[in-house]
């Protein structure tokens, strides 16, 4: 029997954002109860080539499959004119073993996911009023962040503080075609929104612990390796509320990690964004600054590849 | 571009005995030169189907391709029809990390990576004078481990003790399809051939250490996860070499760290098996006893996947 291999178009005509928002929603609840296995990821890395592998397993338990995803990024495919992240999801039956299906999903899986994660914790963290919204980084997760977010609750005006403007300019343009008020702004001008985005591969801190004001809800999304750091440990320190996505693995390559091992803030003071998600939204005082650090959890991927495939499999 | 897909006939069609086994061979000096990048194995557990899964990924330095294999067995399968192993290994570019080919390999590249490093292993830690064979173990490899040695050295009677006597005498009739002169045995028979295999999943030694005597050499090929141990303390603490693929690994969950932590033998007492590979075979005195403890390198499915597809584009 020939193995199964799913490519973007046929994923993209299953996997639509109430869809993503719905089962990644799910797979963090499970993950806070404890009713997943996700062994730690393996790394690879090609110093010479500039580029590494990020291997991720998981299974939500009782589901029908569990997923390996094999994900690398290349940072100067660029110039030779080839994508930067290539990869494949391999969908097997957790009662036999059989591959049931390879996504070539062209990194769009992951993508949603993370789109979808960090949508689900700005909306659960946020103040009830608020509006504006600040990007840092204007690529991809920049543009998926805030419009993934659009469509859990209102959002006013957003601010996009870019390293490129001309970058920064386009994810503004692409963000107004969805909609939405979008313009590019400085480093304090993006922190000062009720809702703070971090969507880059920063390995120092895009802003000042000083930028953030009371009431802001601040979510980062680009950390994924022990060297990657998005947040100062000092607006850790000031959160009333740290939600991660796993606590281990937010300790370890998290923005969490960096502000535990500053001194900042103590290894239990995050609480699993799976709990606030099950309990509809985070009690939060309106002064309060609450942080969501997100590193990505392969069991929201298994949960993810495995629906796409149950979805394509009628 | 459709993601290419590689089945078991076009493999076996390019990967003759004698090209896995000098593929192997390279990998493991390498492997033992510090030329390769081996993350640790990642391991799920499916306790309710009886089932677990291992992903291992591996790259030479230097190499075109990397490769993370996904191998699952689920050992209830026989009673539905299915055969226990399934799973692909992926080969991607070290270079831009793109998807060169999936390899629906069946289980065939593992065990036949695994036959050619215990036959390696067996032909060159042996006395020069070794004949007899025996194998505990009655299945694939207990077979291809007989029958790829018998391909680098001369072998003679061949004595086969399974658990189940009508498998083993199954074994010793394929055996004898190939040439080789094999027969049922109790254990002490097997274990007082010259050179002694062990290709079980035992979780508890399968031989006693006295029933082997001065002269012999061990392979030890079975034990792959912490909980499996085919081979007591007390033999090892008799070894003048202990031979493993992969030091860290086999510490972890080989018969080499069942020794080491019953205390029997020193943490370092182990030598690379590719050194001894790239001496040719190991300097022992014939009364001396020897062992090998494979656990399965990442880095031999990397070469030998690689180069079926090199051989394969070629």
């Amino acid at each position: 029997m020939a193995l199964r291999v799913v490519g973007v178009e046929a994923i993209e005509a299953v996997a639509s954002p109430a869809l993503v928002v719905e089962v990644v929603r799910c797979a963090l609840i499970a993950h806070a109860a404890g009713r997943t296995v996700v062994p730690s990821p393996m790394h690879l890395e090609f110093a010479e080539a500039g580029g590494d592998c990020h291997v991720k397993a998981g299974w939500v338990e009782g589901a029908e499959d569990f997923v390996v995803k094999i994900a690398s990024g290349f940072y100067g495919n660029g110039r030779v004119g080839l994508s930067t992240n290539h990869g494949v999801l391999c969908v097997s039956s957790a009662r036999t073993g059989e591959v049931r299906a390879i996504l070539d999903a062209g990194g769009r899986l992951t993508a949603w996911r993370t789109a979808a994660a960090g949508a689900l914790a700005s909306a659960a963290l946020c103040r009830r009023d608020a509006s504006t919204v600040g990007v840092f980084g204007a690529g991809e997760q920049a543009r998926l962040q805030v419009a993934w977010l659009a469509r859990l609750r209102p959002v006013g005006r957003v601010l996009v503080h870019g390293r490129d403007g001309a970058r920064a300019a386009e994810a503004c343009a692409w963000l107004g075609e969805q909609g939405l008020d979008a313009g590019v702004a400085t480093g304090p001008e993006a922190a000062g929104a009720d809702i703070v985005l971090t969507t880059t591969p920063a390995s120092a801190p895009v802003l000042e612990a000083a930028w953030i004001g009371p009431g802001t809800h601040v979510t980062a999304v680009g950390a994924d390796m022990p060297h990657k750091n998005e947040l100062p440990p000092a607006l850790l320190a000031r959160a009333a509320i740290i939600a991660t996505d796993d606590h281990g693995q937010c300790l370890a390559h998290g923005d969490f990690g960096w502000a535990v091992r500053a001194g900042a803030v103590a290894e239990d003071s995050d609480v699993p964004l799976g709990e606030v998600l099950r309990a509809g939204r985070a009690e939060r005082p309106d002064a309060a600054i609450t942080v969501a650090d997100l590193t990505g959890v392969g069991a929201l991927d298994a949960a993810l590849a495995s629906r796409v495939v149950a979805e394509l499999s009628g």
